[in-house]
């Protein structure tokens, strides 16, 4: 058993107060008080223990090419620099490669993602060999995978390792034919399980799903009954007062990807409004391809800073609501809401702020200054599932440079 | 004489190179081989030694308000929460709350700030105990100081240390009467020397200054001489077409302040076209109470990201401009021509880049992934005028927690 000592604490209601928090296997077992005594004390020192960020949407091996092709615009980059090189992946480069992303993961505080990417046996291997927790969604579509591979892999990954778990998804409305996304929803409907897919993320998306469909994406997915058990819409960009009201009845996650939508110039989410509008909110980075990052500080960060601009009012989007989105809000939208906040009973998924830290003082508003001055340099401690997997600046257990030399072997042989 | 090796160098020409570099007293006295032994040797393993980030536009000493008024509008976020705290402070504040600022500034790569802000005797005396590089610029106006007292501090700051230097400047056009601002532009004509003040940050303050003087505040400061020796603008927001050619013609330094203009709601200053037009490029942060972090690398990010979303053309404003402009731009904008790059000859204010860190990895452009991926936590050293301050996460003969309480003494003080 673990006890934090000697700090603050980010209670589940994103009070900060100031008590001991206990760690015994997975679990938090006890605030407080704990009748049984720890075997390992961490002295918080002062810092914030707090609930870790969950990316709600990535694509963790594409680590391969980050900065291979900036500054050009969408579809040279995605035609003539991603696709070929994504064609010759293996599956042993997925599992190198999203190893790499395991370790930028750590060091900006996430402790799960929401991947969609191909070969999840792979992504669920290096998962559980890693520590990482995982939450693996189909990216099916007219080339790739079938409805009985999705639900092979549905029963299989959600029957493998508690740190391993499955949604149903697919990859967009412009990849994937009307016969196959109904397919889908009888699945969804099998399982009562809701169904995750990229919609709305560029302006001509929208259009073209118009003129093909006669009707915006969010619609005509839904009246597919896509969105019949819930789901989530990564981006969400281009999307209207109709749209918003279907996310409000269906409860559909809107997953906001600030930073990668702003590098590949798709636009601003209306988050403040979706906010206002009482819709769910969750943050993810997307691929390091597009991003570079995988960095929750900077999602929080751009997305005020963007919205701010956008709706040209700097009262705009409060910093909290943005910080609970990335916490909370992200673990709730990937099914994974026994490690949302720090309570009795939820996983021990958490994260350690060193407030020891130029950029954290003084002290006048914790978790504001979070969002608005926070980056990779204040996390100071990463634990999922009730280990600590980095401290202090360090990997436990396992050989980084191994892991950039394999990714490094990757991208020199495919490019 | 301590000499750098085995590792990468970002050279004069921003190209990467396999050299070792060679620092003795200030200055890098050789690049590949030398004469004379050093006495240190540093091993880069792997990693980059590159100029060091300058910071084109802060008020170091505005660390009071981090986090103190975050997500309010501009007008009651600077009347009611900003201007009350700051009319209290002291001299002796100004050192406590700058000395803060620097220790944030070591932590982002950043060697050097130009600072406008009050009591400059205060600001110079911490950057000297400190050991670090200060310009400063007067923010004279309407309530406070007067042209006797910079002309003062321009020969006193001019002939006080190494790590000092003094520039003519003015708070505003809207703060500032035409007599005042006329008797500065006569000063810069006896000095021969450039003139720094805020311009062009909100659409309101170029409006109003359109209705008061009938022309843009470019062209008004420019009529009364202000850029006769050239000079910078602080923010360069609202400018149009006009402004530009006048800028381009005196040689007027447009200082970027991403991050404070997106908090704000201000704008996105023009940049993409700015470079287009050859326009003279330096990044700053503006004070922490606006921004809220001292980061150049968020700075650069924000750039990139904001050209991008602002064209609508994700090949906007090409990352390494906006690495050069945060480097070699924002030193010579500060009269720092002797410490921009990596030269013989040149003062030595570098930074070491861990290339270690997985958001660094795999290597595809480094450079590029500086602008799109850094943060503080790749900052691996950081040196000024030949001196290591701050390497692997520790700073160097300062005890921080001391000045993380007088700061924290002073915002408790005063709020």
């Amino acid at each position: 058993m673990i006890k934090f000592t000697n700090g603050l604490v980010l209670d589940k209601d994103f009070n900060i107060i100031k008590e001991d928090v206990f760690v015994d296997g997975y679990s938090i077992v006890a605030i407080g008080s704990c009748e049984k005594n720890a075997d390992t004390v961490y002295d918080l020192n002062g810092n914030l223990l707090m609930p870790s960020f969950k990316n709600a949407h990535s694509h963790s091996a594409m680590t391969f090419g980050r900065s291979f092709a900036d500054d050009l615009p969408l579809q040279p980059w995605l035609f003539d620099k991603i696709f070929p090189l994504e064609a010759k992946l293996t599956p042993q480069d997925i599992y190198d490669l999203s190893t790499l992303a395991f370790l930028e993961y750590l060091t900006s505080g996430t402790t799960a993602c929401f991947d969609m990417y191909y070969f999840p046996e792979m992504m669920a291997k290096a998962s559980v060999d890693f520590g990482f927790r995982t939450v693996m969604t189909s990216g099916l579509n007219n080339f790739k995978e079938s409805l009985e591979a999705v639900e092979n892999y549905y029963n299989e990954f959600n029957n493998y390792d508690n740190l391993v778990s499955y949604k149903l998804g697919f990859h967009a409305e412009y990849t994937t034919d009307k016969e196959l996304i109904k397919g889908l929803a009888k699945l969804a409907e099998k399982y009562q399980a809701p169904v995750f897919t990229h919609a709305s993320e560029t302006k001509s998306e929208v259009e073209d799903c118009i003129n093909r469909n006669g009707m915006s994406p969010t619609k005509y997915l839904n009246e597919l009954g896509i969105f019949n058990y819930g789901g989530g819409a990564y981006h969400s960009v281009w999307i209207d007062d109709e749209d918003i009201e279907i996310y409000k009845e269906k409860g559909i996650w809107a997953v906001i990807n600030a930073c990668s939508n702003a590098k590949l110039a798709s636009g601003i989410a209306p988050v403040s409004k979706l906010l206002k509008s009482g819709i769910k909110i969750a943050v993810g980075t997307d691929g390091a391809s597009s991003n570079n990052a995988l960095d929750m500080f900077r999602e929080m960060y751009t997305i005020c800073a963007t919205q701010k601009l956008n709706d040209k009012d700097a009262s705009s989007t409060d910093a909290n609501d943005i910080l609970k989105a990335s916490t909370v809000g992200s673990a709730r939208c990937m099914g994974l809401n026994d490690c949302d906040v720090i309570d009795v009973g939820k996983k021990a998924d958490l994260i350690v702020i060193d407030m020891h830290r130029p950029s954290m003082q003084p002290i006048n508003n914790i978790t504001k200054n979070l969002v608005y001055s926070g980056g990779k340099d204040v996390v100071k401690m990463t634990m999922i599932n009730g280990k600590i997997l980095y401290d202090d600046g360090e990997f436990k257990n396992i050989d980084i440079e191994k892991v950039y030399a394999n990714a490094q072997a990757v991208i020199d042989r495919i490019r």
